[in-house]
Protein backbone atom coordinates (compact mmCIF):
# COMPACT_ATOMS: atom_id res chain seq x y z
CA UNK A 1 0.00 0.00 0.00
CA UNK A 2 1.34 3.32 -1.17
CA UNK A 3 0.52 6.75 -0.21
CA UNK A 4 1.11 8.11 -3.99
CA UNK A 5 1.36 6.02 -6.63
CA UNK A 6 2.11 7.22 -10.43
CA UNK A 7 1.63 5.36 -13.54
CA UNK A 8 2.75 6.30 -16.87
CA UNK A 9 0.71 4.01 -19.89
CA UNK A 10 0.34 1.40 -17.25
CA UNK A 11 3.73 0.57 -15.09
CA UNK A 12 3.79 2.02 -11.95
CA UNK A 13 6.76 4.71 -11.34
CA UNK A 14 9.03 4.71 -8.43
CA UNK A 15 9.21 7.64 -6.31
CA UNK A 16 9.81 10.60 -8.08
CA UNK A 17 10.82 8.75 -10.97
CA UNK A 18 7.53 9.26 -12.57
CA UNK A 19 8.90 10.97 -15.90
CA UNK A 20 8.18 11.83 -19.41
CA UNK A 21 9.04 12.88 -22.29
CA UNK A 22 10.11 16.39 -23.31
CA UNK A 23 9.10 15.75 -26.67
CA UNK A 24 5.60 14.52 -25.40
CA UNK A 25 2.79 17.25 -26.98
CA UNK A 26 1.62 17.25 -23.73
CA UNK A 27 4.89 19.55 -22.14
CA UNK A 28 5.89 21.16 -25.60
CA UNK A 29 2.17 22.34 -26.30
CA UNK A 30 -0.04 21.75 -23.16
CA UNK A 31 -1.72 18.94 -26.04
CA UNK A 32 -3.77 17.32 -23.24
CA UNK A 33 -6.78 16.53 -21.77
CA UNK A 34 -7.20 15.21 -18.24
CA UNK A 35 -9.49 14.88 -15.46
CA UNK A 36 -9.87 14.45 -11.55
CA UNK A 37 -12.08 12.44 -9.46
CA UNK A 38 -12.30 11.44 -6.06
CA UNK A 39 -12.90 8.55 -4.15
CA UNK A 40 -15.24 8.07 -0.82
CA UNK A 41 -14.48 4.93 1.29
CA UNK A 42 -12.52 4.32 -1.77
CA UNK A 43 -15.33 4.09 -4.32
CA UNK A 44 -14.46 6.49 -7.49
CA UNK A 45 -17.02 8.91 -7.55
CA UNK A 46 -19.17 9.10 -10.19
CA UNK A 47 -16.51 7.73 -12.15
CA UNK A 48 -18.28 7.73 -15.68
CA UNK A 49 -19.35 11.16 -15.83
CA UNK A 50 -15.79 11.85 -15.39
CA UNK A 51 -14.72 9.67 -18.06
CA UNK A 52 -17.56 10.62 -20.07
CA UNK A 53 -16.01 14.69 -19.89
CA UNK A 54 -12.87 13.12 -20.42
CA UNK A 55 -13.53 11.47 -23.79
CA UNK A 56 -16.08 14.69 -24.80
CA UNK A 57 -12.81 17.28 -24.30
CA UNK A 58 -10.61 14.44 -26.27
CA UNK A 59 -12.78 14.83 -29.11
CA UNK A 60 -13.49 18.56 -28.83
CA UNK A 61 -9.49 19.05 -29.48
CA UNK A 62 -9.53 16.08 -32.43
CA UNK A 63 -7.55 13.79 -29.87
CA UNK A 64 -8.54 9.75 -30.23
CA UNK A 65 -7.37 7.75 -27.68
CA UNK A 66 -4.71 4.22 -28.40
CA UNK A 67 -6.37 2.40 -25.36
CA UNK A 68 -9.90 1.34 -24.62
CA UNK A 69 -12.33 2.97 -22.05
CA UNK A 70 -12.35 -0.36 -20.06
CA UNK A 71 -8.27 -0.40 -19.71
CA UNK A 72 -8.75 2.91 -18.48
CA UNK A 73 -10.99 2.20 -15.87
CA UNK A 74 -9.25 -1.09 -15.13
CA UNK A 75 -6.12 1.34 -14.18
CA UNK A 76 -7.41 3.17 -12.40
CA UNK A 77 -9.57 0.60 -10.17
CA UNK A 78 -6.11 -0.82 -10.17
CA UNK A 79 -4.27 2.55 -8.35
CA UNK A 80 -7.09 2.49 -6.00
CA UNK A 81 -6.31 -0.56 -4.84
CA UNK A 82 -3.24 -0.23 -3.87
CA UNK A 83 -3.53 3.19 -1.87
CA UNK A 84 -3.56 3.93 1.55
CA UNK A 85 -6.79 5.43 2.73
CA UNK A 86 -10.63 5.67 1.85
CA UNK A 87 -10.29 9.37 0.62
CA UNK A 88 -8.41 9.39 -3.07
CA UNK A 89 -7.62 11.69 -5.34
CA UNK A 90 -7.22 10.38 -8.92
CA UNK A 91 -5.83 13.20 -11.77
CA UNK A 92 -5.91 11.13 -15.26
CA UNK A 93 -4.11 12.78 -17.49
CA UNK A 94 -3.81 11.71 -21.82
CA UNK A 95 -1.78 13.61 -24.08
CA UNK A 96 -1.41 13.58 -27.32
CA UNK A 97 1.98 11.89 -27.18
CA UNK A 98 5.43 12.39 -28.29
CA UNK A 99 5.89 13.36 -32.56
CA UNK A 100 7.94 16.03 -34.08
CA UNK A 101 8.07 19.31 -33.23
CA UNK A 102 5.29 20.55 -35.08
CA UNK A 103 1.42 21.85 -34.47
CA UNK A 104 0.15 19.50 -36.50
CA UNK A 105 -1.66 16.77 -34.42
CA UNK A 106 -1.26 14.11 -36.83
CA UNK A 107 2.49 14.57 -35.92
CA UNK A 108 2.24 11.59 -32.87
CA UNK A 109 0.59 8.58 -33.32
CA UNK A 110 0.13 7.05 -29.52
CA UNK A 111 -1.24 8.75 -26.50
CA UNK A 112 0.47 9.09 -23.28
CA UNK A 113 -1.55 8.01 -20.06
CA UNK A 114 -0.52 9.28 -16.55
CA UNK A 115 -2.73 8.64 -13.70
CA UNK A 116 -1.69 10.55 -10.24
CA UNK A 117 -3.00 8.93 -7.39
CA UNK A 118 -2.74 10.05 -3.74
CA UNK A 119 -4.50 10.83 -0.85
CA UNK A 120 -6.87 13.75 -1.07
CA UNK A 121 -5.71 17.02 0.94
CA UNK A 122 -7.83 17.19 4.50
CA UNK A 123 -9.19 20.74 3.50
CA UNK A 124 -9.45 23.37 6.29
CA UNK A 125 -12.84 22.63 8.37
CA UNK A 126 -12.92 26.80 8.34
CA UNK A 127 -13.54 26.86 4.49
CA UNK A 128 -16.86 25.32 5.48
CA UNK A 129 -17.50 26.80 8.62
CA UNK A 130 -16.39 30.13 8.24
CA UNK A 131 -16.37 30.83 4.58
CA UNK A 132 -13.98 32.25 2.06
CA UNK A 133 -13.92 35.46 -0.13
CA UNK A 134 -13.23 35.64 -3.86
CA UNK A 135 -12.05 38.37 -6.46
CA UNK A 136 -13.19 39.01 -10.00
CA UNK A 137 -10.02 38.73 -12.29
CA UNK A 138 -8.71 41.56 -14.36
CA UNK A 139 -7.83 37.81 -16.71
CA UNK A 140 -10.73 37.32 -19.15
CA UNK A 141 -11.61 33.27 -19.15
CA UNK A 142 -10.58 32.02 -22.32
CA UNK A 143 -13.30 32.33 -25.47
CA UNK A 144 -15.03 29.31 -26.34
CA UNK A 145 -13.76 30.69 -29.83
CA UNK A 146 -10.77 30.21 -28.81
CA UNK A 147 -10.28 27.35 -26.62
CA UNK A 148 -13.37 26.21 -25.32
CA UNK A 149 -13.13 26.36 -21.67
CA UNK A 150 -15.73 23.03 -21.54
CA UNK A 151 -12.71 21.20 -22.77
CA UNK A 152 -10.09 20.01 -19.25
CA UNK A 153 -6.98 20.48 -21.13
CA UNK A 154 -3.75 21.08 -20.06
CA UNK A 155 -3.56 24.49 -21.19
CA UNK A 156 -4.06 26.62 -18.06
CA UNK A 157 -2.41 29.20 -17.64
CA UNK A 158 -5.46 31.28 -18.20
CA UNK A 159 -6.25 30.02 -15.07
CA UNK A 160 -2.96 30.14 -13.52
CA UNK A 161 -2.84 33.32 -14.21
CA UNK A 162 -6.04 34.64 -12.30
CA UNK A 163 -4.93 32.39 -9.37
CA UNK A 164 -2.30 34.58 -8.93
CA UNK A 165 -4.14 37.72 -8.95
CA UNK A 166 -6.21 36.05 -6.27
CA UNK A 167 -3.46 34.61 -4.19
CA UNK A 168 -1.92 38.38 -4.57
CA UNK A 169 -4.69 40.00 -3.05
CA UNK A 170 -5.49 37.17 -0.30
CA UNK A 171 -8.72 35.43 -1.90
CA UNK A 172 -9.13 32.07 -2.24
CA UNK A 173 -10.10 32.14 -5.13
CA UNK A 174 -10.78 34.43 -8.61
CA UNK A 175 -13.90 34.61 -10.58
CA UNK A 176 -13.56 34.74 -14.19
CA UNK A 177 -15.81 37.04 -16.37
CA UNK A 178 -15.99 36.37 -20.35
CA UNK A 179 -16.11 39.40 -22.85
CA UNK A 180 -19.29 40.21 -22.39
CA UNK A 181 -18.51 41.20 -18.82
CA UNK A 182 -20.57 38.03 -17.07
CA UNK A 183 -18.71 35.71 -14.32
CA UNK A 184 -17.89 31.96 -16.24
CA UNK A 185 -16.13 29.77 -12.95
CA UNK A 186 -13.36 30.11 -10.73
CA UNK A 187 -10.36 28.56 -11.72
CA UNK A 188 -10.87 24.93 -11.06
CA UNK A 189 -14.68 25.68 -9.42
CA UNK A 190 -17.93 26.82 -10.49
CA UNK A 191 -19.93 29.69 -8.75
CA UNK A 192 -23.32 29.89 -8.07
CA UNK A 193 -25.80 32.43 -5.83
CA UNK A 194 -28.56 32.78 -3.85
CA UNK A 195 -31.11 34.50 -4.12
CA UNK A 196 -34.55 33.99 -1.83
CA UNK A 197 -34.97 31.14 -2.32
CA UNK A 198 -33.66 30.50 -5.93
CA UNK A 199 -30.20 29.01 -6.61
CA UNK A 200 -28.54 30.34 -9.70
CA UNK A 201 -25.36 29.66 -11.71
CA UNK A 202 -24.48 30.46 -15.09
CA UNK A 203 -24.87 28.62 -18.18
CA UNK A 204 -22.88 26.35 -19.51
CA UNK A 205 -23.07 29.07 -22.88
CA UNK A 206 -21.21 31.87 -20.67
CA UNK A 207 -18.21 29.58 -21.70
CA UNK A 208 -17.25 27.33 -18.30
CA UNK A 209 -16.15 24.42 -17.65
CA UNK A 210 -19.76 22.13 -17.07
CA UNK A 211 -18.46 20.87 -13.56
CA UNK A 212 -19.68 17.58 -12.72
CA UNK A 213 -20.89 18.49 -9.11
CA UNK A 214 -22.61 21.54 -10.73
CA UNK A 215 -24.25 18.78 -12.60
CA UNK A 216 -25.40 16.96 -9.74
CA UNK A 217 -26.88 19.96 -7.70
CA UNK A 218 -29.02 21.24 -10.60
CA UNK A 219 -30.56 18.03 -10.29
CA UNK A 220 -30.61 17.04 -7.04
CA UNK A 221 -32.09 20.96 -6.01
CA UNK A 222 -34.54 20.14 -8.23
CA UNK A 223 -35.31 16.99 -6.79
CA UNK A 224 -35.37 18.38 -3.54
CA UNK A 225 -38.11 20.92 -4.33
CA UNK A 226 -35.68 23.70 -4.70
CA UNK A 227 -35.71 26.46 -7.57
CA UNK A 228 -32.68 26.14 -9.45
CA UNK A 229 -31.77 28.23 -12.45
CA UNK A 230 -29.11 29.14 -15.16
CA UNK A 231 -28.69 32.66 -15.67
CA UNK A 232 -26.04 35.12 -16.72
CA UNK A 233 -24.58 36.99 -13.28
CA UNK A 234 -22.96 39.96 -13.68
CA UNK A 235 -19.93 40.81 -10.68
CA UNK A 236 -22.69 43.51 -9.13
CA UNK A 237 -25.46 40.69 -9.23
CA UNK A 238 -22.74 38.42 -7.54
CA UNK A 239 -22.05 40.96 -4.74
CA UNK A 240 -26.10 42.02 -3.97
CA UNK A 241 -26.69 37.82 -3.90
CA UNK A 242 -28.31 36.55 -0.44
CA UNK A 243 -25.56 34.15 -0.50
CA UNK A 244 -22.88 32.67 -2.70
CA UNK A 245 -21.09 29.22 -2.93
CA UNK A 246 -18.83 27.56 -5.13
CA UNK A 247 -18.52 23.88 -6.02
CA UNK A 248 -15.63 21.51 -7.24
CA UNK A 249 -15.10 17.36 -7.05
CA UNK A 250 -12.65 17.63 -4.86
CA UNK A 251 -13.98 20.78 -2.62
CA UNK A 252 -17.41 19.93 -2.96
CA UNK A 253 -19.55 23.40 -1.51
CA UNK A 254 -17.62 26.02 -0.06
CA UNK A 255 -19.27 28.87 1.13
CA UNK A 256 -18.73 32.59 -0.28
CA UNK A 257 -18.50 35.54 2.44
CA UNK A 258 -16.47 38.38 0.21
CA UNK A 259 -16.35 39.15 -3.21
CA UNK A 260 -13.69 42.16 -3.96
CA UNK A 261 -14.51 43.97 -0.80
CA UNK A 262 -18.27 43.39 -0.46
CA UNK A 263 -19.54 41.39 2.08
CA UNK A 264 -22.31 38.51 0.39
CA UNK A 265 -25.49 38.76 2.52
CA UNK A 266 -24.51 38.79 6.71
CA UNK A 267 -21.14 37.86 5.31
CA UNK A 268 -20.98 34.46 7.03
CA UNK A 269 -21.78 31.05 5.06
CA UNK A 270 -25.84 31.27 4.30
CA UNK A 271 -27.91 28.51 5.86
CA UNK A 272 -29.54 27.50 2.25
CA UNK A 273 -26.24 26.86 1.40
CA UNK A 274 -25.26 24.70 4.16
CA UNK A 275 -28.61 22.86 3.80
CA UNK A 276 -27.82 22.30 0.09
CA UNK A 277 -24.46 20.67 1.21
CA UNK A 278 -26.49 18.51 3.28
CA UNK A 279 -29.00 17.14 0.89
CA UNK A 280 -25.32 16.84 -1.55
CA UNK A 281 -23.66 14.45 1.28
CA UNK A 282 -26.72 12.63 1.36
CA UNK A 283 -26.19 11.66 -2.29
CA UNK A 284 -22.82 10.87 -1.46
CA UNK A 285 -23.35 8.33 0.88
CA UNK A 286 -26.78 6.98 -0.87
CA UNK A 287 -23.97 6.62 -3.84
CA UNK A 288 -21.33 4.82 -2.54
CA UNK A 289 -23.69 2.60 -0.47
CA UNK B 1 29.39 15.82 -32.26
CA UNK B 2 25.79 15.54 -32.22
CA UNK B 3 23.03 15.62 -34.28
CA UNK B 4 20.63 16.04 -31.41
CA UNK B 5 21.48 17.38 -27.86
CA UNK B 6 18.66 17.83 -25.23
CA UNK B 7 19.92 19.39 -22.36
CA UNK B 8 18.24 19.60 -18.87
CA UNK B 9 19.40 22.00 -15.90
CA UNK B 10 22.77 21.83 -17.86
CA UNK B 11 22.73 17.90 -18.11
CA UNK B 12 22.63 16.04 -20.89
CA UNK B 13 20.26 13.41 -22.16
CA UNK B 14 20.90 10.04 -23.43
CA UNK B 15 19.69 9.90 -26.51
CA UNK B 16 16.02 9.30 -26.07
CA UNK B 17 15.89 10.00 -22.20
CA UNK B 18 15.25 13.66 -21.97
CA UNK B 19 12.61 13.19 -19.39
CA UNK B 20 11.09 15.43 -17.16
CA UNK B 21 8.79 15.16 -13.91
CA UNK B 22 4.98 14.93 -14.81
CA UNK B 23 4.58 17.06 -11.86
CA UNK B 24 6.23 19.73 -13.96
CA UNK B 25 3.92 22.61 -14.18
CA UNK B 26 4.97 22.86 -17.75
CA UNK B 27 3.68 18.98 -18.33
CA UNK B 28 0.45 19.85 -15.79
CA UNK B 29 -0.64 23.25 -17.23
CA UNK B 30 1.65 24.20 -20.38
CA UNK B 31 3.33 26.63 -17.02
CA UNK B 32 5.93 27.42 -19.40
CA UNK B 33 7.63 29.97 -21.70
CA UNK B 34 9.85 29.55 -24.56
CA UNK B 35 11.81 30.46 -27.49
CA UNK B 36 12.97 29.38 -30.93
CA UNK B 37 16.77 30.37 -32.04
CA UNK B 38 18.38 28.83 -35.30
CA UNK B 39 22.10 29.59 -36.31
CA UNK B 40 23.71 30.44 -39.52
CA UNK B 41 27.18 29.36 -40.18
CA UNK B 42 26.97 28.00 -36.53
CA UNK B 43 26.16 31.73 -35.15
CA UNK B 44 22.88 32.18 -33.18
CA UNK B 45 21.22 34.66 -35.17
CA UNK B 46 19.94 37.55 -33.20
CA UNK B 47 19.95 35.48 -30.00
CA UNK B 48 19.97 38.80 -27.42
CA UNK B 49 16.23 39.32 -29.19
CA UNK B 50 14.73 35.84 -28.49
CA UNK B 51 16.22 36.00 -24.80
CA UNK B 52 14.67 39.57 -24.51
CA UNK B 53 11.54 38.09 -25.52
CA UNK B 54 11.88 35.03 -23.55
CA UNK B 55 12.32 37.17 -20.13
CA UNK B 56 9.33 39.27 -21.49
CA UNK B 57 7.30 36.37 -21.72
CA UNK B 58 8.57 34.98 -18.08
CA UNK B 59 7.66 38.89 -17.28
CA UNK B 60 3.70 38.60 -18.45
CA UNK B 61 2.93 35.72 -16.64
CA UNK B 62 4.77 36.67 -13.02
CA UNK B 63 7.77 33.80 -13.46
CA UNK B 64 10.87 34.31 -12.64
CA UNK B 65 14.38 32.36 -13.31
CA UNK B 66 16.01 30.62 -10.72
CA UNK B 67 19.40 30.78 -13.05
CA UNK B 68 21.29 33.56 -14.52
CA UNK B 69 21.02 34.91 -18.31
CA UNK B 70 24.58 34.77 -18.71
CA UNK B 71 24.23 30.81 -17.54
CA UNK B 72 21.58 30.28 -20.25
CA UNK B 73 24.07 31.91 -22.92
CA UNK B 74 26.90 29.90 -21.76
CA UNK B 75 24.46 26.65 -21.83
CA UNK B 76 23.09 27.25 -25.48
CA UNK B 77 26.84 27.92 -26.70
CA UNK B 78 27.74 24.86 -25.18
CA UNK B 79 24.91 22.92 -26.99
CA UNK B 80 25.69 24.25 -30.47
CA UNK B 81 29.36 23.54 -30.40
CA UNK B 82 28.71 19.59 -29.58
CA UNK B 83 26.27 20.00 -32.63
CA UNK B 84 26.71 18.70 -36.14
CA UNK B 85 26.12 21.26 -39.08
CA UNK B 86 25.73 24.96 -39.12
CA UNK B 87 22.28 25.31 -39.40
CA UNK B 88 20.66 24.53 -36.21
CA UNK B 89 17.14 24.70 -34.65
CA UNK B 90 17.56 25.41 -30.97
CA UNK B 91 14.36 25.32 -28.32
CA UNK B 92 14.56 27.37 -25.10
CA UNK B 93 11.70 26.22 -22.62
CA UNK B 94 11.91 27.16 -18.69
CA UNK B 95 8.85 25.62 -16.88
CA UNK B 96 7.92 26.77 -13.67
CA UNK B 97 9.16 23.98 -12.20
CA UNK B 98 7.76 20.92 -9.71
CA UNK B 99 5.63 21.90 -6.93
CA UNK B 100 2.24 21.01 -5.63
CA UNK B 101 -0.64 20.44 -7.93
CA UNK B 102 -1.80 23.78 -7.17
CA UNK B 103 -2.84 26.47 -9.90
CA UNK B 104 -0.99 28.95 -7.50
CA UNK B 105 2.28 29.66 -9.31
CA UNK B 106 4.42 30.33 -5.56
CA UNK B 107 3.60 26.33 -5.45
CA UNK B 108 6.71 26.11 -7.04
CA UNK B 109 10.31 27.80 -6.42
CA UNK B 110 12.66 26.47 -9.49
CA UNK B 111 12.57 26.14 -12.89
CA UNK B 112 13.22 23.65 -15.53
CA UNK B 113 15.44 24.59 -18.20
CA UNK B 114 15.36 22.12 -21.23
CA UNK B 115 17.55 23.53 -24.25
CA UNK B 116 16.55 21.16 -27.28
CA UNK B 117 19.13 21.63 -30.12
CA UNK B 118 19.52 19.81 -33.90
CA UNK B 119 19.92 20.12 -37.11
CA UNK B 120 17.36 22.52 -38.89
CA UNK B 121 15.38 20.69 -41.44
CA UNK B 122 15.71 21.97 -44.66
CA UNK B 123 12.85 22.53 -45.93
CA UNK B 124 11.20 22.12 -49.64
CA UNK B 125 11.99 24.60 -52.08
CA UNK B 126 8.83 24.62 -53.52
CA UNK B 127 7.76 26.79 -50.91
CA UNK B 128 9.79 29.53 -51.88
CA UNK B 129 9.51 28.97 -55.43
CA UNK B 130 6.49 28.12 -55.92
CA UNK B 131 4.70 29.42 -52.54
CA UNK B 132 1.78 28.07 -50.15
CA UNK B 133 -1.46 28.21 -49.39
CA UNK B 134 -3.36 29.64 -45.61
CA UNK B 135 -6.63 29.03 -44.44
CA UNK B 136 -8.44 31.80 -42.74
CA UNK B 137 -9.36 29.38 -39.52
CA UNK B 138 -12.61 29.18 -37.54
CA UNK B 139 -10.27 29.46 -34.23
CA UNK B 140 -10.28 32.97 -33.21
CA UNK B 141 -6.88 33.58 -31.15
CA UNK B 142 -6.99 33.66 -27.52
CA UNK B 143 -7.78 37.51 -26.58
CA UNK B 144 -4.82 39.73 -25.37
CA UNK B 145 -7.19 39.77 -21.77
CA UNK B 146 -7.31 36.32 -21.24
CA UNK B 147 -4.17 34.78 -22.34
CA UNK B 148 -1.64 37.25 -24.71
CA UNK B 149 0.17 35.63 -28.15
CA UNK B 150 2.24 38.07 -27.27
CA UNK B 151 3.46 35.76 -24.29
CA UNK B 152 5.57 32.72 -26.03
CA UNK B 153 3.98 30.03 -23.39
CA UNK B 154 3.38 26.28 -23.48
CA UNK B 155 -0.03 26.93 -23.74
CA UNK B 156 -0.43 26.50 -27.56
CA UNK B 157 -3.54 24.74 -28.09
CA UNK B 158 -5.33 27.09 -29.66
CA UNK B 159 -2.66 27.01 -32.36
CA UNK B 160 -3.06 23.44 -32.45
CA UNK B 161 -6.44 23.69 -33.35
CA UNK B 162 -5.98 26.18 -35.83
CA UNK B 163 -3.24 24.11 -37.47
CA UNK B 164 -5.40 20.93 -37.50
CA UNK B 165 -7.93 22.61 -39.40
CA UNK B 166 -5.10 23.57 -41.58
CA UNK B 167 -3.89 20.40 -42.20
CA UNK B 168 -7.21 18.85 -42.95
CA UNK B 169 -7.87 21.74 -45.82
CA UNK B 170 -4.64 20.41 -47.28
CA UNK B 171 -3.10 24.23 -46.34
CA UNK B 172 0.21 25.36 -45.24
CA UNK B 173 -0.84 27.29 -42.50
CA UNK B 174 -4.04 28.58 -40.82
CA UNK B 175 -4.88 32.38 -40.29
CA UNK B 176 -6.47 33.76 -36.72
CA UNK B 177 -8.25 36.70 -36.93
CA UNK B 178 -9.25 38.31 -33.18
CA UNK B 179 -12.54 38.89 -31.84
CA UNK B 180 -13.05 42.06 -33.81
CA UNK B 181 -12.55 40.05 -37.23
CA UNK B 182 -8.72 41.01 -38.18
CA UNK B 183 -6.07 38.92 -39.03
CA UNK B 184 -3.55 38.55 -36.03
CA UNK B 185 -1.00 35.95 -37.30
CA UNK B 186 -0.32 31.82 -38.63
CA UNK B 187 0.16 29.44 -36.02
CA UNK B 188 3.72 30.29 -35.78
CA UNK B 189 4.50 32.58 -38.44
CA UNK B 190 3.87 36.42 -38.59
CA UNK B 191 1.67 37.74 -41.86
CA UNK B 192 2.12 40.22 -44.15
CA UNK B 193 0.60 41.55 -47.48
CA UNK B 194 1.61 44.14 -49.90
CA UNK B 195 -0.79 46.50 -51.11
CA UNK B 196 1.41 48.45 -54.41
CA UNK B 197 4.37 49.45 -53.49
CA UNK B 198 3.52 49.05 -49.90
CA UNK B 199 4.31 46.38 -46.87
CA UNK B 200 1.58 46.03 -44.43
CA UNK B 201 1.44 43.47 -41.30
CA UNK B 202 -0.94 43.93 -38.54
CA UNK B 203 0.10 45.96 -35.59
CA UNK B 204 0.90 44.31 -32.38
CA UNK B 205 -2.59 45.33 -30.78
CA UNK B 206 -4.54 43.06 -32.77
CA UNK B 207 -3.34 40.23 -30.33
CA UNK B 208 -0.29 38.40 -32.02
CA UNK B 209 3.12 37.76 -31.23
CA UNK B 210 5.83 39.98 -31.98
CA UNK B 211 7.86 37.72 -34.38
CA UNK B 212 11.83 38.38 -34.35
CA UNK B 213 11.81 38.80 -38.04
CA UNK B 214 9.02 40.55 -38.36
CA UNK B 215 10.59 43.06 -36.31
CA UNK B 216 13.89 43.14 -38.35
CA UNK B 217 11.48 43.62 -41.34
CA UNK B 218 10.07 46.42 -40.50
CA UNK B 219 13.29 47.96 -40.08
CA UNK B 220 14.92 46.66 -42.86
CA UNK B 221 12.54 47.61 -45.28
CA UNK B 222 12.40 51.21 -44.37
CA UNK B 223 16.33 51.49 -44.96
CA UNK B 224 15.84 50.17 -47.86
CA UNK B 225 13.14 52.99 -49.06
CA UNK B 226 10.59 50.55 -49.06
CA UNK B 227 7.28 51.88 -47.56
CA UNK B 228 5.94 49.58 -44.71
CA UNK B 229 2.97 49.96 -42.08
CA UNK B 230 1.15 48.39 -39.31
CA UNK B 231 -2.22 48.41 -40.45
CA UNK B 232 -5.51 45.89 -39.53
CA UNK B 233 -5.77 43.38 -41.99
CA UNK B 234 -9.30 41.96 -42.64
CA UNK B 235 -9.55 38.56 -44.26
CA UNK B 236 -11.26 40.18 -47.68
CA UNK B 237 -8.35 43.01 -47.63
CA UNK B 238 -6.10 39.88 -47.13
CA UNK B 239 -7.65 38.23 -50.64
CA UNK B 240 -7.54 41.39 -52.29
CA UNK B 241 -3.91 42.32 -51.79
CA UNK B 242 -1.07 41.88 -54.99
CA UNK B 243 1.70 39.75 -52.89
CA UNK B 244 1.28 37.95 -49.71
CA UNK B 245 4.03 35.92 -47.07
CA UNK B 246 4.34 35.17 -43.60
CA UNK B 247 7.64 35.35 -41.73
CA UNK B 248 9.27 32.93 -39.28
CA UNK B 249 12.63 33.08 -37.41
CA UNK B 250 13.07 29.52 -39.04
CA UNK B 251 11.09 30.04 -42.61
CA UNK B 252 12.30 33.22 -43.00
CA UNK B 253 9.62 34.08 -45.62
CA UNK B 254 7.56 32.26 -47.52
CA UNK B 255 5.43 33.56 -50.26
CA UNK B 256 1.76 32.96 -50.21
CA UNK B 257 -0.24 32.09 -53.43
CA UNK B 258 -4.04 31.42 -52.26
CA UNK B 259 -5.88 32.23 -49.32
CA UNK B 260 -9.02 29.98 -48.59
CA UNK B 261 -10.34 29.56 -52.78
CA UNK B 262 -8.89 32.86 -53.41
CA UNK B 263 -5.47 32.98 -55.73
CA UNK B 264 -3.33 36.04 -54.53
CA UNK B 265 -1.90 38.58 -56.86
CA UNK B 266 -0.84 36.26 -60.23
CA UNK B 267 -1.37 33.11 -58.33
CA UNK B 268 2.97 33.38 -57.92
CA UNK B 269 5.02 34.34 -55.47
CA UNK B 270 5.32 38.30 -55.84
CA UNK B 271 8.35 39.65 -56.69
CA UNK B 272 8.38 42.59 -54.06
CA UNK B 273 7.96 39.42 -51.72
CA UNK B 274 11.28 37.92 -53.42
CA UNK B 275 13.38 41.14 -53.22
CA UNK B 276 12.32 41.75 -49.44
CA UNK B 277 13.43 38.05 -48.61
CA UNK B 278 17.19 39.13 -50.70
CA UNK B 279 17.16 42.13 -48.37
CA UNK B 280 17.08 39.97 -45.17
CA UNK B 281 19.36 37.32 -46.78
CA UNK B 282 21.89 40.17 -46.78
CA UNK B 283 21.20 41.54 -43.39
CA UNK B 284 21.84 37.57 -42.06
CA UNK B 285 25.02 37.89 -44.02
CA UNK B 286 26.10 40.54 -42.52
CA UNK B 287 25.07 39.69 -38.98
CA UNK B 288 26.87 36.45 -39.02
CA UNK B 289 30.49 38.27 -41.14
Amino acid sequence: MSKEIISINGTISKPGEALISVMDRGFLYGDSVYEVTLTYNKIPFLLDEHLDRLYRSAKSIHMKFSFSREDLVNEIFKIVEKLTGDRLYIRIIVTRGIGEINLDPAASKTNNLVIIGRQLPVYPKSWYTEGVSLIVSDVLRNSKRSIDPNVKSGNYLNNVLAMAEAKEKGAFDAMMLNHKGNITEGTTSNIWIVEGSKFITPPLEAGLLGGITRKSLLILASKNGLEVSEENITPERLKKADECFLTSSTKEIVPIIKVDETLIGTGKPGAKTQNLHQIYKKFVMEYIS
